[in-house]
Order: structure tokens, then sequence, then C-alpha cells
């Protein structure tokens, strides 16, 4: 399990680093980033797992997210792994889109081909990079949360309702809550678990909830100028099914904002907030 | 003098943007960002002006500086310019250097052939740009300040040294003090304004303070693992000069900080939080 260091830069009293490993899940060598705010020698450190939307790597969040003031403040790792393998040999979609294959790996691991071989994103994102980051970063962990924005979001809100133990907290921006119910879901679905949707139900937010998973909450931001909000996203799913289940939502509307980096920034600091109530507690 | 929006996105309660125009200094289309922070109807805010450094345009700071929050908690307009005329047509370095011509105007306005048709990047920031800005947001003029990096915390100061009633505050991140004498000052400022040095003077911090120019004093923090302190930043030399002139000085070195984006968000909210100190007296 050894690491190369692509770059660190100190920032905000701790060291944002890149990273790139060669991951045994998916078959490629993976990059991701890590931020270790300021500590005493020796500590053990919460850490935040962050899953990136469609099209996005490691880089969007590390340079955009505004995430390590407050990291830096609260004693928070921060991790940011790719959204997919790479690679010229590593299949993609047939016309190219942004949508499924590269950049787009939904956070499951695929069982139809070509995909099975490489789209591994969900055992690497909960159990190879996990161990990694172990292994080389001061993390507790006993205390580990995530968080995620679209595509990313879907993963983290997945990731928690099937690993509540694990992770003591999860919040999301503009997360893809009923993947199985919109365009981008059924396509990543489908093309990577196969046509039969019971299959899906593991991956898809809303439909874990109604088969019975647990969670002691969720933070969600959206933007009501989200160009995704009616089609892709649909945050209502989310609220009824929440609802139904007694599982505490705080969902939050926010006046203006879009689905980019500037919405994100925005509220960040609010969810690292959140998982540091939850992680410190 | 209108301009064309190329994109607005809601960020920390305010509006991020991005806008295009038709230069008359620089005889190009010309790009900056500017954040307008939550504000009254009718309120004329203060308003900081951003330099960028070598091979960057408005976009760098703009995603990476962050700086909205505290715009936003403080009712600061900030605007960030390109550093040098874009386009095919425009000349530039004849190896395609990265410290000279496109990405690197030296906020100067040249004298030599073929640069000084396009290069007029001292009066597009200081003349042209500011009536832009005042004609099209709620600017008030009479409070306006300026810092940057690099190359642009050099045109920072150059500013603030010869319009220090215009500037009420300035201050830079890692800035190039004393161009005459260092590798990149001594090649832009050569090339853009020739071999004669008299002239070079009323673009060198260092040089100003020396031939007596004032200011209320300046903020500058720099990274001492930053790879161009030694051969081309200087601090030294700023600190000597501002000594012998009794011009204030707070110098701060930040150990382990380098040259990048990482060193310059740490300290962005420091430096707005020294602005609006000053602008807000």
């Amino acid at each position: 399990m050894t690491i190369q260091t692509v770059s660190t830069n100190k920032s905000h009293g701790g060291v944002q680093g890149v990273y790139r490993h060669a991951s045994a899940e998916t078959k490629t060598d993976m990059t991701f980033s890590v931020y270790v705010p300021p500590h005493a020698d020796g500590a053990k450190l919460p850490v935040v797992w962050y899953l990136s939307g469609l099209t996005c790597t490691h880089a969007n969040v590390t340079e955009k997210g505004e995430f390590r003031r407050a990291c830096a403040e609260l004693g928070l790792i921060f991790v940011a792994p790719d959204t997919s393998p790479r690679g010229a040999d590593v299949p993609s979609d047939a016309n190219n889109a942004y949508d499924f294959g590269l950049g787009a790996g939904f956070y499951v691991d695929a069982t139809q081909e070509p995909f099975a071989k490489n789209y591994r994103m969900w055992s690497y994102v909960t159990d190879e990079l996990p161990k990694l980051v172990a292994a080389n970063f001061p993390v507790d962990a006993k205390r580990q949360s995530v968080m995620g924005h679209s595509m990313g979001g879907h993963g983290a809100l997945t990731v928690a309702l099937r690993n509540p133990h694990r992770y003591r907290a999860a919040s999301a921006f503009a997360p893809i809550v009923a993947p199985s119910q919109v365009p981008w879901g059924t396509k990543a679905l489908g093309g990577y678990l196969g046509p039969n949707k019971d299959a899906w139900r593991a991956h898809d937010t809303v439909a874990l909830i109604e088969d019975g998973a647990k969670y002691s909450g969720f933070l969600v931001d959206y933007g009501d100028a989200d160009n995704f909000l009616t089609e892709q996203l649909r945050p209502e799913l989310l609220q009824a099914a929440c609802s139904k289940a007694n599982i505490p939502l705080t969902l939050r509307r926010q006046p203006g904002y879009d689905h980019s980096y500037y919405f994100i920034s925005t509220f960040m600091s609010d969810h690292l907030h959140w998982h540091a109530a939850r992680l410190t507690a």
C-alpha cells in the first residue's frame, strides 16, 4: 500500500497533498487529494470523505471547495478521491458523453462488461482507499464522515446508508437522490449494473430508505437556480422518503444558487461544522 | 463603455461575475471578474483591485483566491483584471516564454515596438477599467484599494505609490519589489520600456520610494518556501527602502508557504480585513 506524492502545499496551517497509487480495485493508477490540518504530534484526526460529481477529479474541490480554513479550525482531515478509473485502456461511454464512463463512475461496482474490470468505485471509496489513507495519514478510523456533490452526493448518501456505523455524519450538495428515477441515474445504473432494476436499489438513496435503511440524519443543500434540479436531482423525493421513514433531514433550498462550486464553496463551512459536531461528540 | 456578461454565479450571498469588453487601451477584448457582495439597494461599496501574477488571467484568483466570504462579510467589491492583452494578433515573447508578453504585461504602458500598441496595462488598470467598473457596478470611487500577487504585487505597490490618494490601502502576496534588480523585471522593463533604466524607476517599487514616493503603509506576506524568493522577490529590498523612507511596512515571513494560491488563499482574509479597516475608516 504505497503512495506516490504528486504535490504538497502548505495551506491554512496544514498540508494540502495530492497523491497517486496503483489501485487493486480499478486496476489503474488513481489520484486523490488529502488535506491534513495543523495538529499536535501523534494526534489522530477525524476524516471527512468528499465524493465529487460528474466530470470532476480530485482537483475541482481541492482548488475551488474552500474547505481548508474550516478543516484547519475544526481539526478535520479532508480526502477527495477521483470519480472513476482513468487511462487509455479504460472503457468509457460509446459516444464520449460526460455522464457515463470516465469521470462518471457513480460509486458502484460494475457487473456489466466491459466495465466490470475497472469500474469498482464502490469498493474503492469504501474499502481500498480508506485503508490506504489510514496507513499513510494520521486518521482516527473510528471517526469518519462523508459528503459529496451531485453524483458524489448520491455516493455520499448511499455510502452512509449502507455503513451507518462507520460514517458518523453525511451531507450533500445538490445530490442525485433517486438515480433509478432520473436520466443520469438510469443510464449509469443500467450501464454498470444491467437492466435488472432490483440490483439498482442498493445504489439508490430513496430506494435504500424505502427498503429499510436507517441513518441518524442528513444535511442537504440545493440551489433553486440549479439547472439540474427538476429533472435529475429531485430533492422532494428524498424529503418524502425521509419523512416516511422518520430519518431526520435538514433540507435547505438556497435561493439563487446554481450547481457550481460557487454554490458549494458558499455552504462548505456549514457542512464541515455539521460534520465536526458529530465527529467530535 | 458597454460590457458583455460572460457568466454570473451567486456565491456567498453576492454575485461573482465575469465580463468582457473592447478595450480602447489594449485594442483587444479584455476579460475581467467582479464580485459584488450582498448589499442594500442603492448602496455604493468600496472596491478592492486584485492584480494577478505571471501566466494568470482573472480566473486564477476568482476560482482559487477564497476572497468571497470575507468580501461578503466586509461589504467589499473585488475586481480581478487580466494580466495582459490577449489574441492571435498580439505580439508576445519571441520564444513563448512565460515571463514576457502574453500573461506578463507587468502593469506598464509599453513604449517599445512591437508592444507599444497593445501593452498598455498601466493605463488599463488605473484608468480605463476603473471607469468601466464605476459605470457598471455599485462602486464608491472614493474608496478604492489595491492588492496583488507576485508580478501583480509589483503592480499593486507601484499603482498605490503613484496614486496614494486614490488607493486608500495596498497590500501584496509575494511581490516583485525591485524589478530593475531581478531577472523577471529587467527582462520585462527592458522589453517594454527600452534600455534606458531611468524610464524603469516609475515602475519599480523600491526605486519609487528612493525617489521620494510616500504611502500610508503596506501589508506584505511572503512564504519562506517560495522558490522565487531570493532571486526574484527579494523582500529585504522593500524592507530597507521603507525603513529609510519611514513608510510603515508590515512584512510577514510565513514559514513553509510557497508561491501558490494555497499560500494566497490562506492569508487573503487577513489582507481583506486590512483593506476594509482603511476603506471604511
